[in-house]
């Protein structure tokens, strides 16, 4: 009997013994005292993730409906510029392009943003910028406080999907600019998929737009999150809701300095592995821009198919992930986040650096050791 | 020690411990072959208790997502007749308004439904009419094969919300010309929270209106289902696929004709012994409508708080549900649904029959007793 798949992905990602059998409890009434808490809970804890004090709200629904909610709820029939190079910000283009006047501020995948772009669809009257932090599809991390400077400076709202930097690398939404802010529950935060969060500011406040969508409808929301116990306005994903609670509690005990230094020590052995084989990272950065702690994009070497190779390390029990798209083949991308640490980040690594060699590639150094180095440092 | 009080309500209801702790595995890929047995799994099972043949889609969003997804697909712009005799049926005129030119075709709450007003909104235009089938807030099963009759004359789209009855009472969605029929998975399937599924005639799809909100765009799960292997458009609420997909299984080996026998057999139990306390059922049925097999709606009898009824009843471990909104403390509510059968009925008809008679009022006579000839026979 083996184990499950050990998930090297940009998501869903490990979760704690604790986190999985947190949800195989009794139905509890969601209209009750209890899950009021079990809610509170997760509000304390992902406000301090977040780096917010306004209010905040998980929904019942994967990330990309809370993006499609911010977009939704205070971008509607606004002119919206949306930064793009990656995948995950190209889907919130097209979710601004459902709700308002979309303007594409667009760089080749895995290049740095166009801010100058930017600045020009700001003075052109955009009311709206939605960006991703960190992208995995492409392995970057996007500068959110300039672009939180340059939204401030045209007045404009700005919206962030951190769905996978929250909880795992350094976000202070607040002292950024930024007025909604977005998670998804399987990514940093190491809970099942199935819940996202949203925060928002007064300012987007004032900016509501009605009607949004009614599941999405997050007057509604906050509505519900007033009253005696704290409940959501349609039934909630219970048992998700009990596991997002537990993930918070561990978030809290292991602490979120901690939590950040796991991140960017595990991103950077895989960082050294890669320059230890030669094999050049996907994403161009800048003095702006960086690499992602909780992703990492490489180059598939010439004369490897990366679908040998990333089938051949499943076999083993692994799985990493491909590149998506336009960069099907092209890269392959190790996640790191979630309930993981060195065991995890060695083993990956290993069975790509053998992989590789056992497909012909000769990787030019010893990955393994350099990850080691980081790790053990 | 105590248990988990006893969930005796019109959703949530307690859950058979295979289907909890299906959902304690660790992570799975959501994009692997597993995922898209499980998926075609629940969906295998929820034809049949939808009676369809349909399409089928299991959204990682409560029923109300659901219903939203079947009004903004196929409704958009259209006069919508909402049928309303209790509040869930008036949750779906506020999501008809958001969405086309809804005409309310209402009746008191608990009272038939207005037909004859139904065929004028029809010859008025209406192209889509949107039905409960199982009104929970009051108690009462609404007639959706007549609707469906008058629908397919009058060449209008019928959406019926089966969330508290597919897959406990009897429902042929494709032979009463049901367009779009919807479930939650936390009502008769007896899973947890935060899942819905929704089928879609092909009569429906060719309706369609673009663009639905991006997080419900059917067209978008349609071709996700498509892919091999099958698939969702975004993230799913993996661990409770899982949990669903234990709760189908539950439901193929009791079979769905025991599985309606039982709902039949426990309402049938606790309307004889409110029949025997002398207390009179909320809802006025005639030929065409009938009690609800899954909620007993009765009304609290004079002299009694519902408060109290329901709070001291509490303190034994079981939960009943009061009235909503214009019905509070009027009536109280006794879900039939889920992992339970003659014990849990017992135990929570003796907890109401003894609490009434501690408040001072005196049944009329021993409901107990009734109820045990019929789960008994």
């Amino acid at each position: 009997m083996e184990n499950e798949p050990l998930l090297m992905l940009p998501g869903p990602v490990p979760m704690p013994e604790r986190v999985r059998y947190a949800m195989a409890r009794q139905a509890i009434n969601h209209r009750g005292a209890e899950f009021g808490r079990i809610y509170a809970d997760c509000v304390r804890v992902l406000r301090s993730a977040f780096g917010t004090s306004h209010d905040l709200f998980v929904l019942s629904g994967s990330g990309t409906a809370a993006m499609e909610a911010a977009v939704a709820n205070f971008g509607k029939g606004k002119k919206i510029a949306c930064l793009v190079n990656g995948k995950f910000s190209e889907r919130l283009l097209k979710i601004a392009q459902r709700y308002g006047d979309a303007v594409p501020v667009a760089s080749p995948w895995g290049t740095p943003l166009d801010l100058r772009g930017l600045a020009k669809a700001l003075e052109g009257g955009a009311g709206m910028v939605t960006m991703v932090h960190n992208e995995t599809s492409v392995g970057l991390k996007n500068p959110a406080a300039d672009v939180g400077r340059l939204c401030q400076k045209h007045d404009a709202l700005f919206v962030m999907d951190g769905i996978t930097s929250i909880g795992g690398d350094v976000v202070e939404a607040d002292s950024w600019g930024v007025d909604v802010a977005v998670v998804g529950s399987q990514k940093c935060l190491a809970a099942p998929a199935g819940l996202s969060a949203v925060s928002v500011s007064s300012r987007a406040w004032e900016e509501l737009v009605t009607p949004a969508p009614y599941y999405l409808d997050l007057a509604a929301y906050r509505k519900s999150a007033g009253n005696t116990p704290m409940e959501t306005p349609y039934t909630p994903a219970v048992p998700l809701f009990l596991a997002l609670r537990e993930a918070c509690l561990i978030l809290e005990e292991e602490g979120l300095p901690a939590r950040v230094a796991r991140h960017v020590r595990m991103a950077s052995s895989v960082r050294a592995a890669a320059a230890a084989w030669g094999l050049p990272l996907f994403p161009k950065v800048d003095g702006m821009h960086a690499y992602s702690n909780t992703a990492t994009a490489i180059t598939v070497p010439d004369g490897v198919a990366d679908a040998d190779l990333r089938s051949r390390i499943r076999r083993l029990g692994i799985e990493v992930a491909g590149g998506q798209d336009q960069l099907k083949g092209k890269i392959f991308r190790i996640g790191t986040m979630g309930a993981i640490s060195a065991p995890e980040i060695l083993a990956t690594l290993a069975a790509v650096q053998c992989t590789l060699t056992a497909l012909g590639h000769r990787p030019a150094g010893d990955g393994v050791a350099a990850a080691y180095e980081v790790l053990a440092g």
